[in-house]
């Protein structure tokens, strides 16, 4: 696999809220950095943010609108949407990834707008 | 040029201040968009979002950390900093663009935390 479609896989493993294939593509000291909101260093750390968003929805959607990608470092741009039993929050992100030669991901960066995401977790009802 | 030339020249006029050689690489009906605080359209009207920060800033300093390129979409993840007479703000980004066959930016839509621009400005003394 190329970096951008391990990131593809990646994202489509979230979707699927399958977070064994999705952390399987993660590296064993991946940093992830949720710009605004909180950094984690390693993949059980990175399972543990990711956990609670992805078991509670009962779908999650992440269209990717845009991805570039140069040498190891893959870019893209997104919308991560959740349904929750009480209602539906949908994030504009972008994200930077690099990606190892042993086709696992080190990095894992995402831009967003932290008040978006107060506002629409503040909404559910 | 390649897509990713004309973002790095746009960057880099913006850093110089030079207002005329960055709004020169826009096109004339470029969308301009930073996510969580305002969208416009028109070279014109991006060059009036641009005016007030980079014309009251002392130094404008917009490092690129990585940027991607793939087709006509470039994106980057930079640091926009400016100083201004009465202090310094850094805001952390992540920019997408498009560039068309002519050259000329087309998109620009900057991901980012409107509350670290707020707590950045209201430090300003």
């Amino acid at each position: 696999m190329t970096p951008g479609q391990t990131v593809t896989a990646f994202i489509s493993a979230v979707e699927r809220k399958d977070l064994d294939a999705a952390c399987a593509l993660l590296a064993e000291d991946v940093h992830y950095d949720n710009v605004p909101m909180s950094k984690s260093d390693g993949r059980d750390a990175a399972r543990a943010v990711l956990a609670p968003f992805v078991e509670s929805a009962t779908k999650v959607s992440w269209p990717v609108h845009r991805q570039t990608e140069t040498g190891n470092v893959v870019m893209n741009e997104r919308t991560d949407a959740f349904d929750f039993p009480n209602g539906s929050v949908a994030i504009p992100v972008m994200g930077v990834f690099e990606v190892n030669d042993e086709g696992l991901i080190t990095l894992w960066r995402d831009y967003f707008d932290m008040r978006t995401v107060e506002t629409a977790l503040a909404s559910l009802t």
